[in-house]
């Protein structure tokens, strides 16, 4: 197992917005509750966690990069920036952790435009569909993947 | 008539050079004269403006959730990111409110890539290709949707 | 301002119908309902109106031609052939003169073939889903381009 | 079962020439011997019969419109209208009646053009292949429908 | 007429259930319900049935190799592998019998992958979107064929 | 060489304009400037002419079924139709006479949508681009395929 | 929670092979390993397990609907079936239950025709890429699916 | 030389046919016809050869499978298969063997679905279109290749 | 009139095969006729000729680039090159001369990737589908072009 | 068996270069070796050899047209021209010989341009991918051809 | 030569990582290294130079807009946002400056969604896959640029 | 540094009609200019330069296999075969040296299809747009390639 215990969740445009707008797709779970179950679950697991939303494409980069000499893995949910940030792509090559890209909808089954991830040409693995849990099975994920790096 | 009689009327990105880049395509006329016209017909119609202009995405999102619980309507010119923005997307589908995208040239004259919009996939409607009477007509439109939302 | 004051509006295939078909798309206003408002709006505008609709190609072909020396503007809502049509786009090139194009429905928020639009390849700019209110729009906006023209 | 006995025949384009051009594909029957087993089958189901052609979009639109209130269903063999004719589908789309499409040849196993029919987006069911006898069929199944409706 | 009188009845994957799933698409009517008409239907022309289902794309091509010497001509509902299996349309190009093809629902308005159908390329014609009827007007259908083979 | 020496030139929509709209395109010369032409080159050939112009696909479907038992050869410039007319395409097959397409301008060098002719699919030949020669050259190609049959 | 606490672990082509073939692939682990603890995991939640395998897409499609009147939730790894068996989806549509898709590797970093998944279209969501953990986490995820039922 | 002399020559669906369906694309030659060729050829070279034919894709995997700890090298015509199975590439490729892709017609002027093949993915070489003849050279170039092995 | 009488007839590969071989496409005339007839042709309209042909595309484009300074203009059928050569696209672009791009067969009735012309984009005209007398046609059209420069 | 004995043996571009380039796609051998190889197998069979390389498409067509009254058959190796030269395709189509398409390496696992092979429309067979052994399987398979022409 | 000496070079997202993230593509070489060498060329050339990197796509918009009054040009590697960012496009093509597109590594050998680019739209020129050197490459591009301007 | 210092520099069809031909897109320099220009500023940076120019694709291959043994680097204007000529890209793959891609135009803002390049995937790295500079630059590229391989 690495150094570090800290993983950084980071969820992109919009999810500040969970439980709120279009609960049909999304839910009804706001994102400081998914927070809540992401930081018990990580401290069941020895990890630390810290837990960022932003509506940027350029302060997810910053994130990313930010976590190179810091943290152990990342966990991702890009939003809208899943299918077309480049940038997001390129931040996460350039670090050598291991990713877990998580949707809270099952992206294949909405519109075309959202079957394409560039998170996935840079993840480990994903996890889509299963709303807040999709989270909670995310940490479970990274906490394997991180103990055997 | 909902309650708020507040309107937001954003602009992306480059439309702070109106009237300065590409004449031949944006006109003559600078944002400035576009907010003084708009500010005109929407106080004629009983209507109070927030106008904006941003060449961030991340901004023009933030704007957008903004106006949820606060405006009674949207005017979208979200310049490039109309094309691109599935961010400006999402959060304008998050918002229960009329929306009415406008442009000065007529995209769809223009090349390729400019006859997408993922702004129209939130849009109530949309105003392409008269210049800044297109923003006129915007408001006009989107009074309209307002009273008899 | 040119000599002439009359604008036409031409209506495509099926518009007779309205009010009557599809009236979640299309709402419960008759053609003849718009009619009376457009005749209104122009002539509030000091504007003449010829108001005509059709199911043949054909019809619509000839009255632009027809419009070629006598009309300051058109107003074209061309229905199903918006989107099939290049005899109807070639017409209209003909015509030096401002076109409004006019849907009442979203067109890109319905099927994909009706994302293109070859009146938009002539016209000057498009007014799209604001059901009657769109031809309110398009008299303005129409008055506006004969009076600067 | 409805009101209105009355079935509506409506076919497209060169059909008048049946039994006389490309006797390979379309057969040697006339458009005429179709009609009179499509007279005979129908009073045997005691359906009344318009039987029509055209070679104009703009009349078979028109037919499909007079139908609204006077038939109890319609056999739509459109020809090459099939695959081109955005406006016979909206107006196929109008009519709150069943519909049943018919093609003399099996129209997947010809060009490629012809493997898309706008008229299938508003049909009940499609009949194709069997030559003049498509249309023997079309009328069981559009009795059986209207009986069913 | 040909000396066999026997016809083959063809069901792919998951007709078997038919009935019991989706029946918004595919009605309340089981396979048994379906299997009854047809035999009946075939009887009163003079011919005998075989009526097969299977969700195996090599049981299906099995009996459509052993029709090839006993039987007078195949109905075809191949259901998924309609739109799947090149080794069906081999096997149905390889039998000098009329087939007819037969979908319950209009399988043109469902998913863009069940628009294109291999069996199409085999078959005389095709009968789809009216439900249980469907198989009745191919018994029809295919006795034509017969008789006049 | 046939007994019938007449010939059919048919001209489709907008041609009548010619000589008025677009003039970089098209030329200066009327419709009428041509088929003086024309008619001037046919009777040099011992060839009779009937000249048509239409907006309506229909008219010219309509034409070409006339031309079955009456005309020795065709020359059609279908303008727009060229490239949507599967209707007109079907009429040319169905007429066992020699074909000549005529276009003023080089399509190939026009828009995209432009590089498609439906009618080339039944034509003989090709003639595109030499302004009103090209009806003069279709004429001399004509002449020796009535000829040469 | 639902009366069954039955659930299905469906494994398709080739994974009877796995921890023999493209080790870097699809890693060292056998079925037999995954089977195990999956088997351990499930009964922790209190499941019962039924784990097949079968290179057969009609076994496959058997046991989908198998479980529709015995199982609560169904695990789904349909190996190359993933991307080419709509007969599959078909059956995964008729079950009307919880549906977890499982994949060993990131299918979204391999071979372009692996990017597409006919199950996705059935499944609730989807784990990708964890190797033998991937069921793991698909045995926590369906076990909350099942209770929240 | 490996220790194994063993080749399979494996035959996927209607190849059981051969000599009796269309014969202007296949031949006159039966499958036993070819396998007493190929077990001529093979036993002049000798290697022993397991021959087989299945109209089954999970039966052909299962050869596939069962090759990996005996065979020498395998020769495969996989037929309809050879165009839609995932899962027979997938089996290829688990084994570590040289194999040859066999077909009687040259599959790249035929239907343009037949131009791609998966079992080329997985194979060392192709021989295509000499018919019988195709086999006999497959023994000659799999010989060489295990000899070279 | 310009000051050169020269006419450069170009000829790309296999043409020199004309006469031999698939008359069913290209007739049984062979390049020394059309020469002949050409030559003929073009003395009549005071028009000197050189005529050549070869297999090489460097060839060609040395001969086009040759008549910048001496000929009036220049008849291309470039064969095969029409379709792949940039290379003579842009030597025909070079020079400032009129065009007439020739086929013998309709090129658009014939596969695929015949039917798009790099010719074309340089051509003044195009004339296709008559066979020897094609290049009859084309010296006419020149002579006429080359007048009227 | 026809009168000539003679068969051509054509490489196309940087051929010359074998077992020099790329040794990892092309092997060791150099083209002098293949040639030796193939004059030793084709004058055990009683054939007589040319064996042409050339980096020129003319000379290539050159070559295959010269064989058209003096060879029985041909062997192709067209190198890059497999993909891009139409002219080679429409020399082969021009002569009435059996002919051999060979590929050193498998065409179909290397880039996407090289799976396209105009070559193929013409050739009887192809065989690819087994190094400089595909010349020895090409010249057995010619032969054959050669003595049942 | 204009009156400003000011040139400005801006980089994108990720290249502030430059020389610690996939050294194998980008070198090992830092943004600082490249900064320097830039800044003593640009020296040499008698130009000032500012410098600047951000990962935000707005950012990149207001240095370019910030650019139009104050510089001579333009050096700009956008890094991700060369292949997404119509944003960057819009201001580029506003500022009426010589730009030089850089890249470090050549793109065109990269993963297909890096072969377009739309800063290729607006710049004078490319320089792409030199490393570090294609700085000094564009220094010394924009200094002729801008002195012959 | 390597033992030769010879570069080649290659320039393919119609580069030597350079300051003649379309002076908008490719300028008034000669290349023979541009060949003075190469040279001296080779000599300064110690290098041999062989400057060739051919119509021939052919004649280009040969020059780039004859660089194999002797030269140090290459400089590639391709021209019209940059875009169609695999063979080319087959003869740089086969040079192990360094090679430097040239365009006077920015091909990405030309017709689409000079968007692709087959010589960028053999090349180190493109230089585009600076009219005959280009040259100039890649000198210096190639100086400091070949001083660095």
């Amino acid at each position: 197992m690495p150094h570090s215990t800290l993983i950084l969740v980071l969820n992109g445009p919009n999810l500040n917005l969970l439980g709120t707008r279009e609960t049909d797709i999304y839910g009804t779970h706001s994102l400081a509750d998914i927070e809540a179950s992401v930081r018990q679950r990580a401290a069941d697991a020895g990890l630390a966690v810290e837990f960022h939303q932003s509506n940027s494409e350029a302060q997810l980069v910053d994130w990313v990069q930010g976590a190179r000499d810091r943290a152990a893995g990342l966990i991702v949910n890009a939003g809208a920036y899943t299918h077309t940030s480049v940038a997001l792509l390129d931040a996460l090559r350039a670090v050598d952790l291991p990713i877990v890209e998580v949707h809270l909808s099952n992206i294949f089954r909405r519109e075309e435009f959202r079957h394409h991830s560039y998170v996935s040409q840079a993840a480990t693995g994903m996890i889509s569909g299963f709303g807040p849990q999709s989270y909670d099975l995310a940490v479970d994920a990274l906490s394997s993947l991180i103990k055997n790096a």
